[in-house]
């Protein structure tokens, strides 16, 4: 079926890099999306103002040290179910701001799914920092990409903007958590709905 | 497999009939139990309890409008999905004290499954109050049960007692939500995490 489903949807995958769920499908969505025919979107978005919108403090896998504890213990079993390194960061949620505006600065570029899924490798497989100038400059160098071209872009006064207006629209899509994936006006929230959202672009939506 | 798996361990099933998730996990577990060769232990509990001990004042699908809108969306696709009916009920939660009660003087009765999907079908097909001596009466009386004895046993102070103490120790064990799965020490929580959890206990909870 590969590259021939000429009537697909494209999926979007609206994430944060600071998001532990996200960092599962971030991982996975190329590779599953590329074996349904399906083009890949990828919409970073700042969800620290999105809890606050819906009248969280932060995330409920913080506020909630329960969920928050299980929500470690399911992510071991689904790292280990997809084959994907989890070394636990000692800081969680990691600031995203840098890595998000380069993502945003870069979301039509061929490096985009590379990029994202080195810096989530950063967060989750290696307990690094991310969020600062050094820190994605080596993740971009590390791709033979020119890092300091594309860290001036995504510093830039309209770049930054552009993070907001899409933390915004996602907003007033009704978008309440990462990773959330759209197919057409169709939402699909959690990771576990990743498979669910391709089928549905796979079959153009319908 | 089925029938032949000595080693493979029980899975228990933490639900409260008034959890529009329950609903999914309650009419799948036992077909997908048996199909792996897995024994399913029944564990009603009152959410209600549970949620406010989290520190919620009602369920997070009842306080976070659009977290709740989302699910229902969800539990459609999901249904249709499985094949399973879905009237999205005028009252949501609805009390469940009643049919709870009786699912926990009939824990260990074979008429147990049965009861627990004719009472979901009436919430969550049918659209019709459960929380009452009438409700389950008819629910016993169309499994040919006699309704009157498992009533009077299910409204004994013991049995009331008995459910209190379920729900205890639901919270002690680290419960926050329903459906939720035990098999040994791990916990599963969620409709998602069903087959991870019957693959593991047919693995003997290895």
């Amino acid at each position: 079926m590969t590259g021939h489903s000429h009537h697909a949807e494209p999926i979007e995958i609206w994430f944060d890099f600071a998001s532990h769920y996200s960092y599962l499908s971030v991982m996975r969505i190329e590779d599953a999306a590329a074996s349904r025919g399906v083009a890949v979107r990828w919409k970073p978005v700042l969800l620290g103002p999105i809890f606050r919108a819906v009248g969280w403090q932060s995330s409920p896998f913080v506020d909630q040290k329960l969920k928050a504890d299980y929500a470690w213990r399911d992510i071991e079993r689904q790292c280990r179910k997809h084959g994907l390194d989890l070394v636990r960061p000692r800081v969680f949620p990691r600031g995203s701001l840098t890595p998000l505006r380069v993502a945003i600065a870069g979301g039509d570029e061929p490096w985009i799914g590379d990029f994202c899924r080195e810096i989530m490798r950063m967060n989750f497989a290696r307990d690094q920092e991310i969020d600062s100038v050094d820190a994605v400059s080596q993740a971009l160098g590390r791709l033979g990409l020119p890092a300091a071209a594309i860290v001036a872009q995504a510093l830039s006064d309209a770049n930054k903007n552009a993070l907001r207006e899409q933390t915004e629209r996602a907003r007033q899509r009704g978008l309440f958590g990462a990773p959330t994936f759209f197919v057409g006006g169709e939402m699909y929230w959690g990771n576990d709905r990743l498979e669910d959202a391709l089928e549905h672009a796979a079959r153009g939506g319908h």
